[in-house]
Formats: structure tokens, C-alpha cells, sequence
């Protein structure tokens, strides 16, 4: 057991996760959860992770609250943009904060100190250090949910970029005559491949009329069929569903192979609930990116899925922490 | 006066170019260059390079050759891929040379240590230390030629990847259902925006009957329209070769939000004889970049010619020998 710890917290649109992870790595202790919206705002939030913060140690290291002086300090990702020198949260839209001087709140509210990152490259560098990227140098991750974001490390280090935004992969164009993105723009990555762009076109053909169980199984209401349904209907053989993820695949591919020409890493790590499709993603995927990118930078590069789904981020927030204060 | 010089060879497929570069970064003297096909493969290069850095020696250090005492190595640019660790050409199919030792074979002739990198890894390199991109600290460079390629500096160091290929842009897909790639693919960025993909949209109008002065500039012949012509046109204020130089720009830019987004750099350097068209190139390519790179990162981020059209990659091979060596 390890002496001493790192408090984590995941500040994410829908969720924020909060545990202790190990100064050594390994699995968070004492995880808490709550839903974002319900905190009250970002100083709102900042007392909640407080009294997350506190359950955790009880938890995690005794019930008289004494493990505190052995938690070091705090790691914490939040959607971007940052100021990460000043530790401010420029404009988080959908958290609604804006302009808020984070780190100093929570430095005061936990009385510890502080480092902060957007929450792709918390993600990332999780992977990177405990997950599927533990025995590369050289990795990419690209998290698909709401949006398609990522992150970067090239030999061994996080590329935060001019203005911290390197590894944001989602607004890739990928047709720059194809379809509208939310963004403004058309043909980006995220417009095709994002869990709501990935319902979207499996409604387009069931409204058309296609022959598919995804209607049934989201209850009947086409407006009900979401990403985890067309992943539900690969599982349950629906040919329909089949055909929409071999369409997320080969684009995923598209994608994927323009970041191995641009960055050449020893990994791409995909993480995101769309993973659980296995074979009948990856499968497709590998064999387009083996079509677009460079033999050499192919050959060189494993695509992953992420091990830790739940935990990446937590995980690899207290990470950079201890990268932090090393470095 | 720099008291200690380092040889820079910059081997391409259609030239190679030779200098000495004074160890504290300056233009480099005694330039020498000879056609690449001429040389009679590998071994006659290396060959060739002895004799042209001899001449190098007497034009810049003194004609009785004792110049060569303060010459303290070799940077070498060459196509890849290449091996960097063995100093090995593996398939430089433009050059025609397979499973070359030529850093060892340099060596031998020129009896120095000798570093070598990849062709468009020393131009960036060069660009950055001594051009277009001092004044920054992540740059990325995108050369533009026959075919299309780059580099990436990030914090000051430049970024190889697994296998040596980061920073190579041209088959970046930019329209996965689109244009027909030399490389076997369909919409890569140099399927529209190579020197020869320029000139094939434009004899494609051209062909289609359009009213332009193309034909003429051309001699009359269609197929003698190059980008070079495009260029001209674009001078004389032909509305056909401006259109295609929009469309040029437009795509460019692109490929440049996607490096941007992915990358981050405090500036994108462009290189190749194309920039030459200024503004018509500069002002709508950087409106496409605008449209779709993220706002923080495209507000980060200078996009800029290149500017050592000549040299960069001679200056830069000797500058990467140099780092090398310092560590």
C-alpha cells in the first residue's frame, strides 16, 4: 500500500469523478461521483469536490479524516479552453464557466497544491501511464463521446501546444464538402463519428424505411435510438446496425490515419463507450487506416481500445500532478 | 568571421546542394549543386559530394584546401524513409536508392561524423533555426513540390515519430471520396495541391475550353501548363489562373486547420515555390484556416513562406548535426 496519495478529480460536462490514486499508480480508492449540472455552478462545484474529496479519504484511508496529510496534492481535468499558467477556465461551454480561476479556488478549498490540464490529455496521459499505453513512448488518444477530442504524448511528454489545444482531433476535416458539422463548419471527424453523429445516421436510414431492429430497440421512438443502440443492435446481429458501424469504422479510419501521418505514434488509443463493439469496430478500422497511411507509420502504429474507461481521467490527472512536481 | 564549419548536404530527387554553414548559424558559403540523376546512383553521389564539399572547402575556407581542418562535420538531408539509428536509405524510390548505408558511406569519404535526417525534417529544421519560424517555439513546416510533405518542431525539438515519417502531410486525407491520390488513395492533400496536381486542375479547365491565357504562357501545348504556369498566370492577372490558385488556397487551408488543430503550433511555415503567388495564396488560405481551425488555436498560430527557399534544407542538415552533437 502506498504511503502517500494524489487526489484526482474529472471535471467533465455530464459527470465529475473524484478518487485517490497511489503516488506509485494503481487504481483509484474512495471514488465519488456526481452529476455536473447539479453542483450549482463552478463555486458550487468547488465545495462539492471538497466534501467528494473528504468521503474519499474517509473511505480510502480511515475514517478519521487523518489520511489527508498524506494526500500530496490534487490533480484536476476540466474542459477546455485553459489558461494553464494561470490555471483559469477560459470558456467551458458546457459547463457554462467562464473565465473562472479554478486551480487558486480549489488550492484554497483543499488547501493543497494544485496542477490542471483539459481533460482529453488527463485522459490521455491515464492511458498513457497505467493503460493501454503503458509500454509505448509515443501515443495519441482520441476520446469519442458527446464530441471527438484527444490528446498527444511524444516521447514520454504531453503536447499541450500554442494555445493548449494540440491533439483535438474532433474538427479534423475529413470531406470538405461533406456533411454540416455543429462546429459550422463541414466534413469534420466529430460530424460523422461523434455518438450523437453516430445515432443520427442510423436514424436518417431507419426514417427511410430500412429493414433494422434499432426502432425496436429504442422502445419504438426514432428520436430514441442513440449510439449505445446501434451498438446494441451489432451485439444482437442486426445487419442495419452492422452497416452503420462499418460506415463509424472506415471514417474512425480516415481520421485515425491522418493523425499517424501527421504524428507517427508508437499507439492510438481509442476510448469511448463505442469501443465495446470490439472486432466489428476495430476490425474495419485497422484495414482502412492500413488503405490511407503510410506503410512505415502503419506498420510502426497499435490501435487500442482504452482500459480505463471510467478511471482514465482520475487517473491520469493525479499523474500529471506528480509529473508536475517532479518536473 | 565563424571559426568552425559544418558541411550541409541536402540531397533531393532532382538536385543535390552543398555548404559549409558557420557553427553559429549564417548563410552558407561556397554553395555547390549538381543534378541527382546524373551522379550514377548511390555510390557515385557519395562520390560526387566528396568533390563538390572539396570545392565547397576551397571557394569558402582558402584555395590550398587546409580549410577542411574546421570543418567539424556533415549534415546530410536525404528522401526516406530512412533508418536514423543505422544511418540507412531504405527506400528512397524517387532517388532510386534501397538499403543504402549512407551515413557510413559519407563517412568514409568524407572522413568526418556525419548525422542524417529526413529531406523535409532538415528544411524545417532550417526554417526554425535560422528562418521563417526563429521566433517560435512549435512550428510546423509544409513543403510544397512535387510531391508535399513537412515537418514538426515542438518546444524546440523536432518530432521523428515511430518511424521517422511525423510531419509528412501530403496524403492527409482531406475528402476521403474524393480525387484519385498517386498513392492509390482517394482525396489525399496532395492529390489537389502538389506542384503537378495544380497543373493537372488547370489543364483539366484548360482542356474544358475555358478562356484563359494558360495555353499561351504554355507555349501552346497543354500539357506544358505547370504550377510554375499557374503562377504566371496569377501575375498577369488571368481570373482562370486565379481561380485556380483560390481553389489551391482553399485547400490548403484545409489540410493547414487540420495540422493546426491536431498540432497546435505557434506557427505553420510554407514552403515551395507556390508562396511565390503571395497573397493570392496567403489571404484565402488563411480565411479557410480561420473557418475551420479552432478559434484559441488558429488566433495561436502564424502561417508564414518560407524563408530560405534555397537553403533551408542545407542549413538545416548542418544545424541538426550540431544539435546532435550538443546533446
Amino acid at each position: 500500500m502506498s504511503d502517500r496519495w494524489v487526489l484526482g478529480v474529472d471535471i467533465g460536462g455530464t459527470t465529475v469523478l473524484v478518487g485517490l490514486v497511489p503516488e506509485g499508480g494503481g487504481a483509484p480508492l474512495g471514488l465519488r461521483s456526481m452529476a455536473t449540472p447539479s453542483m450549482g455552478g463552478a463555486d458550487g462545484a468547488v465545495g462539492h469536490i471538497r466534501r467528494m474529496a473528504d468521503e474519499a479519504v474517509v473511505e480510502a484511508l480511515g475514517p478519521d479524516g487523518k489520511g489527508w496529510a498524506d494526500v500530496i496534492g490534487v490533480g484536476v481535468g476540466c474542459p477546455g479552453p485553459l489558461d494553464l499558467e494561470l490555471g483559469i477556465v477560459l470558456d467551458a461551454f458546457n459547463l457554462g464557466w467562464k473565465d473562472y480561476p479554478l486551480r487558486d479556488r480549489l488550492a484554497e478549498g483543499l488547501d493543497r497544491p494544485i496542477s490542471l490540464d483539459n481533460d482529453a490529455n488527463c485522459a490521455t496521459y491515464g492511458e498513457y501511464w497505467l493503460g493501454a499505453g503503458a509500454p509505448f513512448r509515443s501515443v495519441v488518444c482520441v476520446t469519442l463521446g458527446t464530441g471527438i477530442g484527444g490528446g498527444i504524448i511524444v516521447d514520454g511528454e504531453l503536447v499541450h501546444g500554442a494555445s493548449g489545444t494540440a491533439g483535438e482531433v474532433g474538427h479534423m476535416t475529413i470531406d470538405f464538402t461533406g456533411r454540416r458539422c455543429a462546429c459550422g463548419n463541414y466534413g469534420c471527424l466529430e460530424a460523422y463519428a461523434s455518438g450523437p453523429n453516430i445515432a443520427l445516421r442510423a436514424r436518417e436510414g431507419v426514417e427511410a424505411g430500412v429493414d433494422s431492429i434499432l426502432l425496436d430497440l429504442a422502445g419504438g421512438d426514432v428520436s430514441d435510438i442513440s449510439a449505445a443502440t446501434v451498438s446494441e443492435g451489432v451485439v444482437a446481429g442486426d445487419s442495419y446496425a452492422a452497416e452503420v458501424m462499418l460506415e463509424t469504422a472506415r471514417i474512425l479510419g480516415v481520421g485515425i490515419a491522418n493523425i499517424i501521418n501527421v504524428v507517427n505514434p508508437d499507439a492510438v488509443i481509442i476510448v469511448g463507450g463505442v469501443t465495446r463493439a470490439g472486432d466489428q469496430l476495430f476490425v474495419p478500422l485497422r484495414s482502412e487506416v492500413r488503405r490511407r497511411a503510410f506503410k512505415v507509420a502503419e506498420a510502426a502504429c497499435e490501435i487500442l481500445p482504452g482500459l480505463l474507461p471510467e478511471t482514465a481521467g482520475v487517473i491520469g490527472a493525479a499523474g500529471l500532478f506528480l509529473k508536475t512536481r517532479a518536473g
